[in-house]
């Protein structure tokens, strides 16, 4: 896979509101699949499972099995990765936007 | 729309090669569709203006008519509401990760 797909990957899998709430819970620290089952009481355990498994395609999650219990831990490297190359530059773009924004108007505000 | 909701679309508009390429043109200056087309030789105008139409519905792009031309502006606010309520707090996480490793294995060098 090519860093452009890998990146897709990665954005698709935080393009969902409940799982970039499970990852939320998880950062916190490594939780069962039976206890994010319970942080989602709406969702049944076969969707939490898939939410789960799009994670952990997208190397979001990091699943290890220990006896009967899956334990899922929060990797934020792949976050780390968008950051730096794509969404941080972007993000300094716009806070130039906003104070030459913020500089028009105060001389709009002088004139 | 609520926030997650906007989040979401704006996630989406994201999770795309093309359309990042695309938003990475624009930042430069505003572009005329038909400049962006000539960027993307590999596709044809039609799917241009769907990936357009996408990046534009994440408010990510911003078209003025002018005549018979479609000038296309990069908005990166939006990128800038993802990574300042989303992506930075996680990307921080994985720094500190990432020190915290980096220190358990000097501490296994020396021993």
């Amino acid at each position: 896979m090519s860093s452009a797909d890998v990146h897709d990957t990665i954005f698709k899998a935080l393009a969902d509101s409940r799982r970039r709430a499970m990852l939320d819970l998880m950062k916190a620290g490594p939780m069962t699949t039976g206890e994010l089952c319970n942080g989602f009481p709406e969702l049944d355990r076969c969707t939490v499972m898939q939410h789960l498994g799009v994670l952990e395609e997208a190397g979001l999650l990091i699943a290890e099995r220990r006896g009967r219990r899956r334990w899922n831990y929060f990797n934020p490297l792949p976050i780390k990765e968008i950051h730096d190359r794509w969404i941080h530059p972007h993000a300094v773009g716009a806070v130039t936007l906003l104070a030459r924004l913020k500089r028009d108007l105060e001389e709009t505000d002088v004139r």
